[in-house]
């Protein structure tokens, strides 16, 4: 249907839109407001997104799709969080364009099911559109105006 | 890289999990509530999706990608916003298994640029995840708990 090179810009798009979420945030805001508890702070989605986002390339790049692996968060520091976060940007930009366009096809069985590698993909994406787009209403109410949805450079 | 079919239930994923979500507003609360103008009430953003939607499926079922109209918000009763919702999901369902791979790489000129076929629809769906993830922050902000994200039944 597309050529992995334009899914992996699809992704790439909404990384550099993630990263400049996180980075409008006010630093002292990111893992502490919360406009309504048990919602967590955008810092602790970012992290979440981050996991599952490394359990997919892990499987996508290396074949291994066993049991996930949780990354200590490296702190509460903006900084920090943003190099993580284009650490891993980097791994998708290197990696996703040279993955063939059949392992998309392929289904995984997972400890919580069967489903497509296509499938695993696009639900990091989608979750991390879903967290960001949340990520947003909190920007606005700490007062600042967030980033284009529509600018994905 | 995968089936229109794959695509097509995507999408309608996508689409019951909104439907959920609509219908979880307090009616009363649907068209007036934002935690911080100016960001939009959830049913404004709503009818968004609807009308971007309506332009992306009459291109790519129809082949028009002229200029979009709008249709006109039904009323800001939850019932017909949801009608509306259904019927555009219906054309999903019936339309979408049908389309062609190779339709999603061809390259369109609307008036704000090229873009492949791909990059227009998944922007709807990407922008129908983006409002939803703020629909359920405004939920948590009313007191109600909002749909599981990962149920697309």
């Amino acid at each position: 249907m597309i050529e992995p090179s334009v899914f992996a810009a699809h992704w790439l798009g909404h990384r550099h839109l993630t990263r400049r979420v996180i980075a409008a945030f006010p630093p002292d805001a990111l893992f502490t407001f919360s406009p309504a508890p048990p919602l967590r702070p955008f810092g602790e989605m970012v992290w979440e997104l981050h996991g599952q986002t490394a359990y997919t390339l892990r499987g996508l790049l290396d074949g291994d799709w066993g049991e996930p692996t949780w990354d200590t968060l490296p702190g509460t520091d903006r900084a920090a969080v943003l190099a993580a976060w284009d650490g891993q940007t980097a791994r998708i930009e290197t990696g996703l364009p040279g993955v063939p366009a059949e392992r998309y096809g392929e289904t995984l069985t997972l400890s919580w099911g069967e489903m497509l590698v296509f499938t695993a993909v696009i639900g990091s994406i989608d979750n991390e559109v879903h967290h960001r787009g949340q990520g947003m209403v909190y920007l606005r109410e700490l007062g600042t105006q967030p980033p284009d949805f529509w600018d994905r450079s």
